[in-house]
């Protein structure tokens, strides 16, 4: 008889803002690059670790959102980590296609260089 | 005669909450960890690039926080990113000493494993 998964860590324990929001940073495993922030719920951070899909909280539609549930874009999650105060996550996550909704590999990709802003990642292909 | 430097780059045209925050995520410019988030301000993003010296807005105290400034672990500014949704930074930096007030490398040193927390760095030496 297989034994039910046990979660021992509760999303509880973390600190959350005034809205109930914790932000997560994802971070590619592998390349070590920085993808996007975004915010979970403690429910969000429950059912990322259940379901190892990586699932924040969208503040504009008020609901669950499955990072690349409509693009195919996923998130995979290789590991949840925690900072000292519990007030944000980093997600090490095996990325699926381009991070960014502009179909870029990260939502990072302007910069200030020399006092200006400039484009520094262009889309991908196709 | 010297030309001043000139910042054609506006703090304004970023996104703030209703606190005019905006998360500031730290990132070691040459290995890639992350080391930390914090909040910075308008006046917080400026100081920044003006002085090179990473420099957040301490929630807490209500006022500017020249990272290290007391520890002696500053943050010089490698360079400065935006979001997609210009609500979130990225700092690339070169850190001085350890960047979590724990004297940990980063300030995400637990992490969920096999559904318990575990810790995965141990402060530094000395």
């Amino acid at each position: 008889m297989q034994k039910d998964f046990v979660m021992a860590f509760d999303p509880a324990t973390l600190s959350y803002d005034v809205n109930g929001l914790i932000p997560a940073i994802a971070q590619a495993h592998d390349t070590g690059e920085v993808l996007m922030m975004a915010w979970m719920t403690a429910g969000a951070v429950a059912r990322t670790l259940e379901t190892g899909r990586v699932t924040y909280w969208s503040r504009s539609r008020q609901s669950f959102w499955v990072k690349g549930e409509t693009s195919g874009h996923v998130q995979e999650l290789v590991e949840m980590r925690i900072d000292c105060d519990r007030d944000c996550l980093l997600l090490l996550v095996r990325q699926v296609g381009p991070a960014c909704h502009t179909n870029r590999r990260s939502c990072f990709y302007t910069a200030i260089r020399d006092g200006d802003e400039a484009e520094i990642m262009a889309p991908v292909e196709g």
